[in-house]
């Protein structure tokens, strides 16, 4: 069992996270499936000691007045750990990443090259208070080839060191190295900082969490980051839209779940059908009780919207909140979104076929779709069991990143003792 | 003609940048091959005026007294300039990255999902006095629909000038914008400080040039970089190695570019074939004057080595230096390696078949040879017709990088009124 007394040294973690990711890059995907669907097993039949755990924590969290919906991310029951080990099988169920050739060729000179998807090797996640953090990010690594490397928030300690305690023995019982999965027992800032920058150990680091948390891991990390995040999406109401699909997919993308990166902030409206949408659009949020701020078109239709700022027009409010613009063309709304978007997920709701592709070329961000919620970006929507976090970034991974995001690649070339001229 | 005296500002010269990705990003293929071959044509037609340029630069580096080696990289004749234009010429014959699908799916709500390739954007290329990445890196952002944002030292400003001008005014007489391609004629340090904060407007920074010029650049910027440069390279002979073909090989590794990345720095040997192989070593290597390094083994059969230090096995010379190792067993020739190499490029020298497997699949490096020249690692050895550079990271690009590397992606979802339940 960890020790929440002994003395942390990531230097030894970060070696034996080494040590164990050799290994495990070289795991067939057979073995590497089966110890999966064990450590979901394991997490089952060890349900009441991880919600033991689970209590000192959730008594910790009452003792110090942490608010109902933060207790409620930071809950388990047996259906929030079965749903964990769900996700271990499905991740066991999808296509091995690894050994996978991208693109092979021969050179003039005769060299025969092969492009290989291999492991990053040690992958560092730090994040809040979420225990199933832990079993995703350890699942998504574990197929990956990846050793994990985890430091969750000091509210959930108790839980996380339960379930990684669970992982552990899990792979010790599979006769594979248990530090494929590591958890820092230490939630002090200090260690936290150190993590960030084990340039020596970690090939890259996740952070999850709050739009706070993580800007405040990217300025403050040594360590190649994967940033995730921001997002402040918009749904484009084109001239063509069937209105009645348009404010259906608004109400939902908006009041699903207003908290997260891919609820939509954001509505453009174009001129031709704002007088009929708008009150649509209005009345259907209103029963959610959803402040509708716009432009000046906006409030002449609406009179209850409030006048929206230019700063508005980049905010994520994550809240209760819209802002609603109107266009003149779809030319418009598109430099209007490419200016003020955080290129994560935008929609456009038309029936027309050219306006679709138009929109689908033209937008910058990591999903564009047509005609469907922004809610769907998310790797288990996606179909990738679990997700790490979705990239807001354009390098190496962009939108949810999935088990296949969590490789790089390397080039065999094989010789006949060629040499260079 | 750009004018030297003009105050720089990059915020105007980002816009535009951003302008003219937008619409070489949706450029098609054709359009983009036309373009880069009349460039090419145009380059050679302006022979004389980009020589009369290179001119000032050439007798400003030797009335600062520049070193040979550093004005041999900055003068251009009508040869260099003809290899730039065949450069493009090649560029243009290969695959358009853009548009391709890396894959697609429909998922459990019946959403359709492609993921397909788009440039990234604005591409920053800050660089020191090798004229030839102005040509270079302008084609391969031009072929991956990405406008080039560059910045080349001070001593090439000249001979930059004049061949962005004269790219500039192709595209112009193409149709086309010509800040698909923009360099900055400030060489200040301010305006490159400036240029590596420009987070607004570029997608990433990629530095080329010395590791000390890289290091600062990965300092300083706030861009996201992609890192190049840095090849500690190790060959192992293996006693199962034709070991004529062993010496050939080192040889040319090492002294064919001696100051160049991949050029080899460590030579790994199995104890079976130390006394056979080291003299004949020594024998070739002694030719170009390389200095010997070794441990106790190669200093017993190789009186003439020095004692290699711990601080040798890390060290890049970038000279006419070598070290060398016995090792016990293949397994020790791998740990030794993963241990100090820079993940750049390794080889093995066998006959043997499972020891070339066990070597590529367990070195952890971005290109993994068995059998020949580390000094392969490069974008047109590899066919990609020239390189921006060899990424040394595993984040985005690993290895060499063309066209291709200079890409994101995209996910386009097409649905019919999908909300999330």
């Amino acid at each position: 069992m960890t020790d929440l007394n002994t003395k942390i040294d990531l230097n030894t973690m970060g070696k034996d996270a080494q040590a164990a990711a050799f290994k495990l890059g070289q795991l067939g995907t057979l073995k590497k499936n089966a110890a999966l669907n064990k450590m979901a097993d394991d997490l089952e039949a060890n349900s009441s000691n991880i919600l033991t755990a689970n209590k000192v924590d959730l008594d910790n969290a009452k003792a110090n007045g942490m608010a109902t919906a933060m207790i409620d991310r930071l809950m388990l029951d047996t259906d929030r750990i079965k749903g964990m080990a769900d996700g271990l099988r499905e991740i066991s169920e999808l296509p091995d990443p690894i050994g996978k050739i991208d693109r092979g060729w021969t050179t003039e000179d005769g060299l025969d090259i092969v492009q290989e998807r291999v492991p990053l090797g040690v992958v560092g996640i730090i994040f809040e208070a979420r225990p199933n953090v832990t079993v995703d990010a350890a699942g998504l690594c574990f197929k990956s080839g990846n050793a994990a490397f985890l430091r969750g928030g000091k509210e959930a300690i108790n839980s996380n060191i339960a379930l990684s305690d669970t992982l552990r023995k899990s792979l010790k019982e599979s006769g594979l190295d248990e530090n494929s999965v590591q958890l820092i027992s230490d939630t002090s800032h200090e260690v936290a900082q150190e993590m960030m920058e084990l340039s020596e150990y970690l090939d890259v680091l996740i952070p999850r969490g709050s739009g706070k948390f993580i800007k405040m891991v990217v300025n403050k990390a040594k360590v190649p980051i994967i940033e995730t995040g921001a997002g402040n999406c918009h749904i484009y109401v084109d001239e063509f839209a069937d209105l009645d699909k348009a404010v259906k997919i608004i109400v939902n993308a908006k009041v699903q779940r207003p908290s997260v990166c891919n609820a939509v902030e954001k509505i453009i409206v174009h001129k031709n059908v704002a007088n009929e949408v708008l009150p649509k659009i209005s009345d259907a949020l209103s029963k959610y009780n959803v402040e509708i701020r716009g432009d000046e078109t906006v409030q002449s239709i609406l009179p209850n919207a409030i006048a929206a700022t230019e700063e508005d027009w980049s905010t994520e409010y994550n809240d209760y909140i819209i802002a609603i613009k109107v266009v003149d063309n779809i030319d418009e709304a598109i430099s209007h979104i490419n200016k003020y978007n955080t290129k994560h997920s935008e929609s456009i709701i038309t029936e027309n076929y050219a306006n679709s592709r138009q929109f689908q070329k033209q937008i910058d961000a990591a999903v564009v779709y047509v005609n469907a919620s922004t809610r769907f970006t998310d790797g288990n929507k996606f179909g990738f069991g679990a997700e790490i976090g979705i990239s807001t970034q354009k390098l190496h991974a962009r939108g949810p990143m999935g088990a296949n995001e969590l490789t790089t690649t390397k080039y065999l070339v094989q010789g006949d003792g060629q040499i260079r001229k």
